[in-house]
C-alpha cells in the first residue's frame, strides 16, 4: 500500500515553517487592526488563501485581505488599501489583478495585501477578489484535518501530473477546485476514482450541465452563478482522467513526484519552423491568450495553404516561441482548383477566365469544372510573411510584428523545441 | 447563321455510298430469304442499325439481323444463325456480345449478321439484341427526313465533342439515344437548348426519376423496364451540358468538327507515376471496367497512405497504362496517429502498447490520445508493390500482375502522358 503520510511529510510545511507563518500572519493582522482602528477605517483584515484554510503545501504565500465596508467608493477603498499594504510591506510593489494590491516579502515569505469589499453569500461582488474571504470561510467550515490532508494530497497529485494551477498559462485545476472536489466527494481516493471513471465533461453538481458549457463545470458553492472550473482546459481534464486511471492500476508513489522528462530528439522528416519574437513586458494572463491565438492562426494559415501542419507548441519566457511542424514547406508548382458545377450559371464564365491562363484544363470531373494552374505562393515562409502583414495578432503582439523571426529549425537551440520533443501524456 | 446543310454534306453518305449500301443490303437479304425458305427455317432477315433507319453517317456498318421464331431453343437458334452468317460472309469471324454473331466485310463495308429472337413490344427478351429490330421500327415510324437529318446533326455534334459512343471505353451517348432525344424534343436545336438548361440528371420522361438512379435516364420507348441511357457517364452528361451552353453562346461550325488537342507539357512539381502492363487479348467491354477499377484502387491506396493523389488518367491500346499524379511520393519519417479518446476503455491499453515504442508520446490533444511513430512504409513505390500483392485487380488482369511495371515519369514516352497533358473540357 502507498504511504500517504510519507508523501504528505515531503510536501507539508514542517513545524518550524508553520510557526514562522503563524508569527508573520499574527504580526500583520495585529498591525493592520491597530492602524485601522487608530485611523477609524471601516474595514477588517482577514487571512485567506491555502495557509489560512490549512490546505497549504510547503513554501506557500500568505494572503491577507483587507475587507472594506461597501460604503467606500472604489477608488477610495483602493487607495486606502494600497497605503495599508505599503505600511505593512516596506519594499512592497503594487500589482494589478482585477484591481490593485501590494506584494512583498517578510522573512522570505511572499505576502500579498489585497483590498476587497465585504460581501455576504449571494450578494453581488464588485471584483472577483471580493469572493475570496467567502471561499476561505466555506473551506474552513466544511473540512476537518483528514479532509485537509486529502486536499493536500490532491494538490500534490495534480502538481506532479502537471494539471495544477489556474493561471492562463497552465489552464489547470486551482487549489479551490481541489478543495471543492474533496469536500464533495469526501476523500482523495474518491476523487481519483471519480476522475478515472468520468466520461465526458466534469459537472458538479450534475444538474448544472446546461448552465455552463466548459469542459469542467464546478459551481462555486458561495456563488451559484459562477463556474469555478471555467479555466480548466479540456486537455487538463483529459490528463487528470488518464493520470487517475493509471494510478489506480499501479498505485505508485511516483504519481506524487514530478517526473523529469528528457527530450527524445529524433529525425522526423518534417519541416519544423520556429516563429519567435521578444516577449513584451506584460503579465501572463494577458500575453498567453494572444500567443495561443497566434499559434492557432499560424496553424490555420499553414493548413489553408496546404502545408499540412501536424503539430504545434508554444513556449513563453523572455521570448515568445511558436513551433509549427509541417509535412512540407514547399507546394507543388501546379495546383488543382475546383471550379463551379457545370450546372452553375458561373460555369461558362469560369471557362472563359481560365481557358488561356490554365496550365491544364479547364476540364470536367463528374459534374464539376476544374483547372490546374500555377501555384502563386509556394513556400511556407512566403505565405506566412504575406499573411502576417494583414493579420491581427493581438493588441500587444501587433506592436512587435516587425521583430518576428521565422526560422527553419535545424538543431538550433530553442526552448520550445525542447518542450516539443519532451511531449508526453502529462507534458 | 450556321450552315447545317454544309455540315450534313460533310458527314452524310454521298449518292455513290448510299447506292453501294443499298445493293449490298438487298443482296444479303435476298440471299438469306432464299436459303431460309429452301431450308424451311422459321426466321426472317431484317436490316437494322443506323443505315436502315436513315440516320447513318459516312462509312457506317450494315447490321443484318436474322429474327428467329421463339420455338427454337437458344443453342439451335445460335448455331443456325452462325451458319447463315458464315454463308453470307465468306471470311466472317465469330464474335460474342451477349450472344454470338458473325462479322465480316463486303466491298469494304463492315457487315454484322446477328441471330436474334422475334419479340413484340412488351414481350420479355432473351438477349438484349432481341430488342434491336423493335428500335429500328420505332425510329422509322417516328421520324421523317427532317428529323433524321437532325439526328445526324446531333450525332455529329456529340462525336465532335467527344461524348458519342456507348462502348464502355467511351461511356457516351449511343446513336439510339440521339434518335430518342430528337424524336422527343422535335429538333436538333431543341436538344441543344435542353442540355444547355438542364440541371442535374437527364430524365426522359420526367416522371421516371425514381425508377432509375443513373445520371442519364432515357426510358426505352420499346421497353419501359430499360434505361437506354444507363451507360452514359456523369462526366459525359456534364460535357454535353457545357458543349451546348458554349455552342449557344457562339454558334460556330467548329463545334461539329473534331478539334486536335496538342498536349501542353509543363513542369508540375508533382510526382507522376505510370503503372503499365500488357493488354490481354480481350474485348474492350471486359477490359475497360477492370482498368477503371484498377485506376480507382491505385488512387485509393495513394490516398490512404497519404501520398495525396491529385489526378489520374488511363490509356488502353496494346498496353494498359495508368497514370497517377501524387503531391508527394515519400512520406515524412514520422506519422502522427490518433489513438482512442481518453474516456475509452482502450485508452490505457493504447498507452501501454506505445509508451516504449513511440518516437513521441503518447500525448493528449483535447480529449484524445495521440502518438508519433516511425512511418513503416515511406515510398509510394513500396506501398503500391505491397498492396498489389494482395489486391484483386479483376479476373483478367490478376493473371498479369507479375508483368506490372511501376515507373516514375520523367519525360519518357507514354500515351497516357500525352492524354494527361491534353486534357481539356472535351477530353
Amino acid at each position: 500500500m502507498i504511504d500517504y503520510k510519507k508523501i504528505l511529510g515531503d510536501y507539508t510545511p514542517d513545524y518550524e515553517e508553520s510557526l514562522r507563518l503563524k508569527c508573520i500572519e499574527n504580526g500583520i493582522i495585529k498591525k493592520l487592526n491597530d492602524i485601522i482602528s487608530s485611523r477609524n477605517i471601516d474595514a477588517e483584515p482577514v487571512s485567506v488563501g491555502s495557509y489560512s484554510k490549512g490546505t497549504n503545501l510547503k513554501n506557500s504565500d500568505l494572503d491577507i485581505f483587507i475587507v472594506f465596508s461597501k460604503k467606500y467608493p472604489k477608488n477610495e477603498m483602493e487607495s486606502i488599501g494600497l497605503s495599508l499594504g505599503h505600511y505593512i510591506l516596506e519594499n512592497g510593489v503594487e500589482k494589478y489583478a482585477e484591481h490593485p494590491y501590494v506584494s512583498g516579502y517578510i522573512e522570505n515569505v511572499k505576502i500579498d495585501i489585497v483590498p476587497a469589499y465585504k460581501i455576504e453569500p449571494g450578494q453581488r461582488i464588485v471584483s472577483t477578489v471580493d469572493r475570496t474571504p467567502l471561499h476561505t470561510k466555506y473551506v474552513i467550515e466544511n473540512t476537518d484535518e483528514n479532509l485537509r490532508n486529502d486536499i493536500r494530497l490532491l494538490k500534490i497529485f495534480m502538481k506532479a501530473n502537471n494539471v495544477y494551477g489556474s493561471e492562463v498559462s497552465k489552464a489547470g485545476f486551482s487549489g479551490y477546485l481541489c478543495e471543492i472536489l474533496v469536500i464533495n466527494l469526501k476523500s482523495f481516493d474518491a476523487v481519483i476514482k471519480y476522475f478515472s471513471k468520468l466520461k465526458g465533461r466534469l459537472i458538479i453538481p450534475e444538474n448544472s450541465w446546461k448552465k455552463f458549457q466548459e469542459p469542467v463545470v464546478i459551481v462555486d458553492p458561495v456563488d451559484p452563478t459562477r463556474n469555478a472550473g471555467a479555466a480548466v482546459s479540456l486537455e487538463n481534464l483529459s490528463r487528470m482522467k488518464i493520470a487517475s486511471k493509471l494510478f489506480l492500476l499501479n498505485k505508485n508513489e511516483s504519481f506524487f513526484y514530478p517526473r523529469e522528462i528528457s527530450p527524445r530528439y529524433h529525425k522526423r522528416g518534417t519541416c519544423i519552423y520556429i516563429i519567435t519574437l521578444k516577449r513584451p513586458d506584460i503579465i501572463d494572463d494577458i500575453i498567453y491568450p494572444q500567443v495561443f491565438r497566434f499559434e492557432r492562426q499560424i496553424f490555420n494559415i499553414a493548413d489553408r495553404y496546404g502545408f499540412m501542419p501536424v503539430s504545434s507548441e508554444i513556449n513563453v519566457d523572455n521570448n515568445i516561441e511558436i513551433l509549427i511542424e509541417l509535412q512540407r514547406d514547399v507546394l507543388p508548382d501546379v495546383s488543382k482548383h475546383a471550379g463551379p458545377p457545370v450546372d452553375s450559371d458561373e460555369s461558362i464564365n469560369f471557362i472563359n477566365v481560365w481557358k488561356d491562363r490554365a496550365l491544364r484544363g479547364p476540364y470536367i470531373e463528374r459534374d464539376r469544372l476544374y483547372v490546374d494552374s500555377e501555384t502563386r505562393i509556394k513556400s511556407f515562409y512566403d505565405a506566412l510573411n504575406l499573411e502576417l502583414e494583414k493579420m491581427d495578432i493581438g493588441k500587444n503582439l501587433n506592436k512587435l510584428k516587425d521583430g518576428i523571426k521565422i526560422i527553419k529549425y535545424n538543431n538550433s537551440h530553442f526552448n520550445v523545441v525542447k518542450k516539443f520533443f519532451s511531449k508526453d501524456i502529462f507534458h
